[in-house]
């Protein structure tokens, strides 16, 4: 999993679903090339197939069960999620918070079918936390911030930091920012502060430009 | 949706995901052109689009999130469900009981994106309830008998009949039954008792012959 | 379970929480006796047992967990909470809307222990769908109008009558509503549409002379 | 907090609740004076006002939500948790898991309000990720043993040393273990492995005679 990253969460976005998901990965990869920076991206799980047999940037699942195979009705098994294409999987998000030992057993998960892992935490105690369970990468996102106009890197610095010294206290991981990042500068300041990569949705996603406003991001990375 | 109708439920069966799912979705495929009866399959939600690819038998959803398109991690929204080749979805299996808003929700949400509803009740005041939401159809399933051997039409041939009469005050929709479901014999019977299909899982998914398995059933119907 | 009624929702406020929640219990029987109206409370689990030996108008319990006896850490059991002095409980609040097979058993387990059930729905559809479980009483509350300044009676009285006449189909059982009721007009409006009582929250709890307003509904009722 | 100690979770057997409940507490009372060994219990919330007005020893809620106080129907407030007696709460238990979020937030709302916190885990990772919320004390439960007939200081001795080493890198936690313990040879061993104390539940309150069983567990203390 190559650093400095940008992770693009296209959430339930109707412009980060379906057919309108195949363009904005197109345009993903497009900018990755461009810049030569390493961009991935964050998608449905019923679109995980047709993403992936289409760009060759890393897909995401933006959740995996915990679950393994048997009786479970409505859970998408690790396995599946591997084989139509997942690179990765994004847990634990402000949307979708996940029960400790789930989310402790889904990145075990992850790793016996060979997924990557970024955790999402909301401060740096569940960062700590989290890096007790050794998931691939931590992005911190105070959820106060997360769709608002004030990136974390300006508005939190401090949260960068904290997180970083308390995850380097457990173990080795990369730590990703995310909240509000809209701007090359917002990017440039996560990553003086000593992040590996951003965490960014809205701000891409729902721009009226995503090719540019990525672009600007992935510039500054 | 036509009656009389087998549903086969995959699961997170090994025997129901990735590769062998599109495998088992094609002799479901073969029986039902061979036997000229209705059998759909629910599937993984991320193997929707890979299986609908490959098979014409309706494909169902193993679940529907209520949420609308918007900042919604770890979801699958409705309308990329439909777009990913469903053609409708399980809703409330014992594995995997909604919120009672949620379930009604669920149910609206399919109908506006043009996806049919089977939703399981684990008792008739509950199949009752649930016909106030007008699924496409209702699914009576006592959990006790789910996964075991003895049919919900042997064992328990009252819940399928006060089922179809408590439904019957409320709305004119077809009722299945399933749990423990491994004969024609049972077919028959569930049959003769009112019932307008199956639920089926383990009985044809671990069957050791899954094409002779679903066609005895199959030709009961 | 005698109507009409105004059942006083504490929630979580630190206005209806231990000792202020006695002291505001106090008040409610106060009103009840001077009215001569049926006035309840509900109020969180732990404090039912110091409120109900204090005051002897009837006293829910804001949530009912659907177990039985047996291992279940950190659940509630039926036969305590009616062993401590409640009379009946809150269930499905659009704050912690159940499981439809939890709301059901809930209902069950709250019969089989002698406690009366007051069930709340969002909307018409819910409120008839959970006819079919028999609560003593359901309450319809638009999730929109909760702790606003319009009530539902003047806002959305559509919804009360939709509701009275659906839930009519399915069985006899008094229909309350709820959300925005401030005055003794919103109350007024509320029985004319065919409400057999009102159930509050912020407009008592959170108001500066909870007697005063009180006193306006009852006197209304 | 002082160790070693012994509790014991009475969850929501039927000889652990409501009046059997403080029968029960006060064999843990009497038991606790007679060997002079730190005994405390954990009970349901709805109990809490009524034992612990009758009992001297330490009396835990078997759960407490993380919420602050304000419109949130069906949950109990810390600050009433502790107003009606309670010494501490027991969180995360292999019966009520938490999502990592909430786990964090409630033992900051205990500290807040003068609550003492024993958290569970299920095995060392989340002894040690739970370890940097800095609870007063982790409890190590495999769920497997729960219950059952051998306990985790003769199954599986390897867990508790391994926990107690992941937990001492983070934070000087004291370290109890539990499950299936029944014995005062089990609490031995637990002792002599390092554990400060038992979790035990069923082996007391499904006792025949739980006075005779709890003194011979506190006697080998």
């Amino acid at each position: 999993m190559k650093t400095p990253i940008i992770i693009v969460n296209f959430k339930a976005y109707k412009e980060g679903t379906g057919r309108n998901a195949v363009k904005l990965a197109k345009i993903c990869e497009k900018v990755a090339k461009k810049t030569k920076k390493n961009i991935a991206i964050a998608v449905e799980e019923v679109d995980i197939r047709n993403i992936s047999s289409k760009v060759k940037i890393p897909v995401l699942s933006e959740h995996l069960d915990s679950i393994r195979e048997g009786a479970h009705t409505g859970n998408n098994l690790a396995e599946a999620i591997k084989e139509n294409g997942a690179w990765g999987t994004l847990l634990n998000h402000s949307e979708n918070r996940l029960r400790i030992d789930q989310l402790e057993e889904s990145i075990k998960r992850a790793r016996e079918v060979g997924l990557k892992t970024v955790v999402c935490a909301n401060n740096s105690e569940i960062a700590e936390a989290v890096a007790a369970f050794e998931p691939d990468m931590i992005a911190i996102e105070p959820p106060e911030l997360i769709g608002g106009d004030i990136s974390v890197s300006t508005a939190k610095p401090q949260v960068i930091t904290d997180t970083i010294k308390k995850v380097k206290r457990i173990a080795n991981i990369p730590v990703l920012c995310g909240a509000g990042i809209k701007s090359g500068a917002d990017v440039k300041k996560a990553i003086k502060l000593g992040a590996k990569g951003i965490l960014v949705a809205s701000g891409i996603v729902k721009a009226k430009d995503p090719e540019k406003a990525l672009t600007e991001l992935a510039d500054a990375l």
